[in-house]
């Protein structure tokens, strides 16, 4: 039986520099944590943090303009210029932030990204409660790039509920130096900053483009959709996987994500026994400069017609987010003069299949890795690595092992 | 037990006309035919044609220049120009043919492709002689898109050889519009211009990017070629998984290569059980426009260090050709300063793993097609009639059932 205890419901509040001008006040969320007190023996090495790391969104219209600026300063995700990167995203946050305000409205008033985190977060830990006493308790964290709660915020909050050992566990399926990169940089400038003497152990789950529970759980959502459409649609629908796109700059200097989107695509179509034509196609580009193609759009406006149903999957984020929400439901559905025949996949949000896969997942990744330097063992993948020899950073990971493993100093 | 059985050893003189301008003469190489005379029934519907498709590549020096016109002629290959693809074909032929054939004399006087096509077709169809007698004799056969024998030239022996039932199977075991899509439109002329009566039925085996002998037989050849590696270099080799690049207009359009080569890196990877770190790049980029990448040879110059081991693995064919035995052999690792610590994967080749389960493959495909047309099954991907509406050809397929299935006028 499960027993709810809460143990930290007090609402925190915390004063984060946003860039060097602007002091934003930010209400961490309640967190409750959840324990089955009649299975889980805690362990000796305090409790372990499960991390859900992503860029996230404004979860408020006022948050959108910090946001904005912080992911435009993001040269690991947009690199524009070393010298002069912070100042132009300035000036560009200024200048898009009425016009995404005003989308973050028409999706209700923000994002849900936060709301989904914490819930996945929780559930999974849940489960790991239950199902791995031997590093229970386990406690959600979420640290967003570019959002609240920033990664310096749930680092230190990590510190004050004296976590031990922590996993860094990417949402972001696919491997792509400008969104995991970015935040697993952004997790190493935050443990120099507030934990120079390694008091929380930290590994990685930093990919996993063909996880079994992701695949079917996309898999499914896509099934019930197709069923959506009548009958004589259903076969002929082409299933357009849309993920976001990344400058051709970045995948010309050898990105990891549009090989590890393909496969996670693959998988989904194995599981769905080829039933349908289907697309991989990218979207959100912004700027003159090219992106990876084809487009979302461009595609969706070619084939789209009375007689061709089409359904929308989006494949790169577990959660609904302002690219699922408005710019395929409202712009690219809502607009369309075929709108009858186009669909989108529900996003993974509540799954359960997902989150019981994903639990499974960090389980595996506790039990089989070992975080004595001496001897370590998957404390991130094979490609880790690599990534960060190929990318190109501000103040970024040099070698993994100098941020995963015990570097504790006692 | 296996005899083999001499059906036809004629080197049979063929005048195929190249382009409008010269006529080459073709020696037809002599084709044997295996049976095995203890467990073959020959079925009632005559000889069954196992076509391997591909781009070839000249056998001869003096092949050289038709095979290039061919080559740059083919607007869905390289889409110049619809009005003068011709004329600049012929230009850019003319001047690219003296470096062209210098490259082929330093691998040995001539393209190996059509040497393995035949040995492997060959190969296929005795092992389907044995294990499929229900639609035995099999005749193995080779078309080339642009170097000798021609589709044209092989159609017209299979219909003096009596075929009924063909299979047109591509030997890019990715699909793209440009290489897969380009030998089935020329298929389709072929059959409009010598087979207007449809006395040979087809279907197609467009793509298999993931089937299990061609990631086995890749997997099995990389880890040959690490273990020749010193231990302690082994295994921080970075495998580089290398395909032929596409321009960024044609992946724009929607080319599914892309995420079928993905596929194709992921499944070989999961064979390994990622045991080196790799990266999918993209070679033989030609031209101003810009092309898929990483390019191969920047990742090389960037990555090759003498403590840095690299392995090539040429993913997008199963036989040798000019792109790994002189861009990759001769320009990539022979022009290192770091050559020793460069290797290249043996290509398929010969491979048994995967002759045997390209066999199983045809197999398959041949068990479980119905060419009859009130009710017609898996005569091609489910795939294939979304390529067509997103290719642009100038005499192209419409409707791949207008090419697949029986129609026969009788």
């Amino acid at each position: 039986m499960l027993r709810k205890t809460l143990l930290n419901s007090e609402a925190s509040t915390y004063y984060t520099l946003i860039g060097n001008t602007s002091i934003k006040r930010y209400f961490h969320t309640t967190r409750t944590v959840y324990n089955s007190l009649s299975s889980t023996k805690t362990s000796n090495n305090g409790p372990t943090g499960v991390v859900f790391m992503n860029m996230g969104g404004p979860s408020t219209i006022e948050e959108t303009h910090d946001f904005l600026y912080q992911l435009f300063a993001d040269y690991d995700l947009i690199p524009i210029s070393k010298k002069y990167q912070d100042r132009i995203a300035k000036v560009v946050a200024h200048f898009r932030t009425p016009k995404i305000e005003q989308q973050y409205r028409e999706i209700g008033g923000g994002s849900p990204i936060l709301k989904w985190s914490n819930y996945q977060a929780k559930e999974v830990c849940k489960i790991l409660d239950l199902q791995n006493p031997q590093t229970a308790p386990h406690k959600p964290y979420v640290a967003f790039r570019y959002a609240n709660p920033l990664t310096d915020i749930t680092y230190q909050q990590m510190l004050d509920d004296g976590v031990k050992r922590a996993v860094a566990f990417s949402q972001y399926p696919q491997f792509s130096y400008s969104t995991t990169g970015s935040s697993l940089n952004e997790l190493w400038r935050s443990i120099k900053k507030l934990d120079p003497n390694r008091s929380i152990v930290w590994s990685t789950i930093d990919r996993w483009p063909t996880n079994q529970g992701l695949t079917d759980a996309f898999a499914t959502n896509i099934r019930a959709k197709l069923n959506e459409f009548p009958v004589e649609k259903r076969d002929k629908a082409i299933i357009l996987f849309s993920a976001h796109s990344l400058p051709m700059d970045v995948v010309n200097q050898g990105d990891a994500y549009p090989q590890e989107v393909s496969a996670t695509v693959q998988k989904v179509m194995e599981t769905l026994n080829f039933s349908n034509p289907y697309r991989l196609v990218w979207q959100s580009q912004v700027g003159p400069k090219p992106w990876l193609g084809p487009q979302t759009s461009d595609i969706c406006e070619q084939l789209a017609s009375e007689d061709q149903p089409l359904l929308f999957v989006p494949i790169a984020f577990t959660s609904d987010h302002i690219e699922t929400l408005h710019e395929v439901d409202i712009r690219m559905i809502g607009a369309s003069p075929f709108k009858e025949n186009l669909k989108r996949c529900e996003s993974l949000n509540g799954s359960k299949i997902f989150i019981d896969s994903i639990a499974q997942l960090v389980k595996g990744h506790l039990n089989n890795s070992n975080t004595n330097l001496k001897n370590p063992k998957n404390l991130f993948s094979n490609q880790l690595r690599l990534d960060f020899r190929m990318g190109d950073s501000f103040d970024g990971i040099n070698d993994p092992l100098d941020v995963f493993g015990d570097h504790s100093k006692h």
